[in-house]
């Protein structure tokens, strides 16, 4: 049967870990064997020796790791010096965000190695078990609430005390997709009074059955492929004006709206930051496509005219136990799905295995990347 | 009537204030005046046009707003420079803590000023809207299992995801007094599994109502003023094996046990935390007094053994909106209940006036205090 080999992830602040010890376990049923590298999920609160019980094989040198396992299962995108372990034949599964990265991929094209992406499997129901962009996003809108309250000198929940009623308070979510949602579950559990907003009205009824309520402005937008569309120009004033007004009333702000391979929309302008009220809490999950208020900082917390704004990197890897043991399942139930058997088939007719694989036997197979090494070709020319 | 000054608190990272716009208005409807220093609020989240607008005259030197008020209201002790501003026949309301800062109230005394003590008020049924050390008890247990949730890599509450359930995490909390208390019900707010201990079988039902388990050790201690008697050596030693126990599978352990006027219980040993799951979390909520895990460093976070050991100072403070609001509404209930129609009555046949009026006319009247400075002088002998 394969061998699946798990590293330790060597990028900076990264603490997640693509298998667990529920994983391994999972895996040694399948007939599969598993080789762990030491302290690959101690930063994420695995230690070896939960590994070792659930039946993996710990080894110290991650080269030695490369060597004997044909498939790396990985959470970041492979570093230079862990490309060199690569070998024609290795199958690599991890987040290769072939968008960002597309050189990486025709790197990995050219060492002749099979290359897996998480974050490319197709939104479709079947796929759900395996779709680690949401898992991520589940964690990230968890963490931006507690973030948030922990930053806020303002209790969220109403109190009864015997100094008087305290009242909740108001949060104000921005997007409504799986990060928004868990954000404004997480609110709602911690008794604050939630808003949100999302440019798409059919999400109305799912924030309003977590308790919330969702704030209309009279336009529509087509979806495309479950992300909002920009809008045009008009809308944008109007949502803006909407936006704007409820965030003077709000103590906290989580914004969650991407737009995929492209920067983040601007929602709320300085021009707002500047009559929110002081000690109010901004939390930028967008931060990372360059933030959706216009004066976060990336990686950082700053505080201006008075409001703090968080614009957090890399939240899920803050929250490396679940995010693990969430990335570690999509990820053992892709592999599943691509070696129902013990062996890969690779069926590119399938549309989850054509979504997923992006090279194979040296050649580029997924069409967006092939695209947008096109477009960089042509910008360079 | 009397004027009422609200200073800018100076001591380090204290961000509360005695008095809110809300308790401002109060204060004016029952004919007092009211002058707040320059920025008093702001770091707590009360700018200075809110307090203006409820009627208060916002002044810029500390100096003339001791040389106008004839009550001073603060959250801290005054430091040095502020003694110097403090006239015979000023009263001033703050947390004096008369045991810690005995020679504080003599020097008081000396002065010739009124000393009134935010933390010396009875635990009397009529004296709980006064209650301020309940009041910032109630933020600090919420503020603990905020810090702990922000800490752990894990979601505190189950959940149902494509991924698969998630396990909620487990929390453990020691001593259920007020903080211990709302710290059950933040930590149940979020979805987490809690189990509680207490020396005192009593408060049983008020844990269980907030659907926590009541971890029971058949050992009955009496209640002294409502604090939890220190126990003979051998219920220790049981005592002791029961949380040693029960830590080994919490995620979480956050400590509140407290003895008036004493180091806190040692209720977590070294020997507990070196057994203990990598990556779970201890807050110590007794880590001014001494901590209740033997591994605290009081205003530090610290990583033992692979678990995070967080001993924050004035947790409080960090709540300042929240905290500020509780705190000022005590003191303002205190004040009306000294001052019932707009003049001081110090009538010490009360048992709230007497617990809280530490000197007057250059006499120190409180016994405790008393006490305690005799202690020391016979120490220094």
């Amino acid at each position: 049967g394969l061998v699946i080999g798990v590293p330790r992830e060597r990028a900076p602040r990264e603490r997640r870990v693509a298998a667990t010890p529920e994983t391994v376990a999972r895996y040694l049923k399948r007939g599969f064997r598993v080789i762990v590298e030491q302290e690959a999920g101690l930063a994420a609160g695995f230690p070896d020796e939960e590994y070792r019980q659930a039946g993996a094989e710990i080894v110290a040198e991650p080269g030695d790791l490369y060597r004997r396992a044909s498939v790396i299962i990985k959470v970041q995108r492979p570093l230079p010096e862990e490309i060199e372990f690569l070998q024609p034949g290795h199958v690599i599964i991890a987040f290769l965000q072939p968008l960002i990265a597309p050189e990486l991929v025709a790197v990995l094209a050219e060492r002749g190695v099979v290359a897996v992406s998480m974050d490319t499997i197709p939104r479709i129901t079947r796929a759900q078990p395996m779709d680690a962009l949401s898992s991520m996003s589940t964690v990230a809108g968890y963490k931006a609430v507690l973030l948030a309250a922990n930053e806020l000198p303002k209790f969220f929940p109403l109190m009864m005390t015997a100094a008087g009623t305290i009242r909740p308070a108001k949060v104000l979510v921005l997007g409504a997709g799986v990060a928004g949602l868990q954000a404004i579950a997480t609110a709602r559990r911690l008794g604050a009074l939630v808003e949100a907003f999302d440019t798409r009205p059919v999400v109305k009824e799912q924030v309003e059955s977590l308790g919330a309520k969702f704030l209309e402005l009279d336009v529509t937008t087509e979806e495309v492929g479950g992300y909002a569309k920009e809008l045009a120009e008009e809308h944008l004033r109007r949502e803006q004006e909407l936006i704007h007004r409820h965030c003077l009333e709000a103590d906290v702000v989580i914004t969650t709206a991407l737009v995929p391979g492209r920067r983040a929309p601007l929602l709320v302008r300085e021009t707002t930051v500047r009559e929110m009220r002081p000690r109010s809490v901004i939390v930028d999950l967008a931060a990372e496509m360059g933030g959706n208020c216009e004066l976060t900082v990336p990686g950082e917390t700053v505080v201006r005219y008075g409001v703090t704004i968080m614009g957090p990197l890399n939240l899920p890897s803050e929250m490396a136990y679940t995010a693990s043991q969430m990335y570690a399942r999509n990820v053992a139930t892709l592999l599943e799905h691509l070696a129902p058997k013990g062996e890969f088939v690779w069926n590119l007719e399938d549309e989850i295995t054509r979504g997923v694989v992006l090279t194979k036997d040296g050649t580029i197979l997924h069409g967006p990347t092939l695209e947008r090494l096109k477009e960089i070709k042509e910008e360079v020319r």
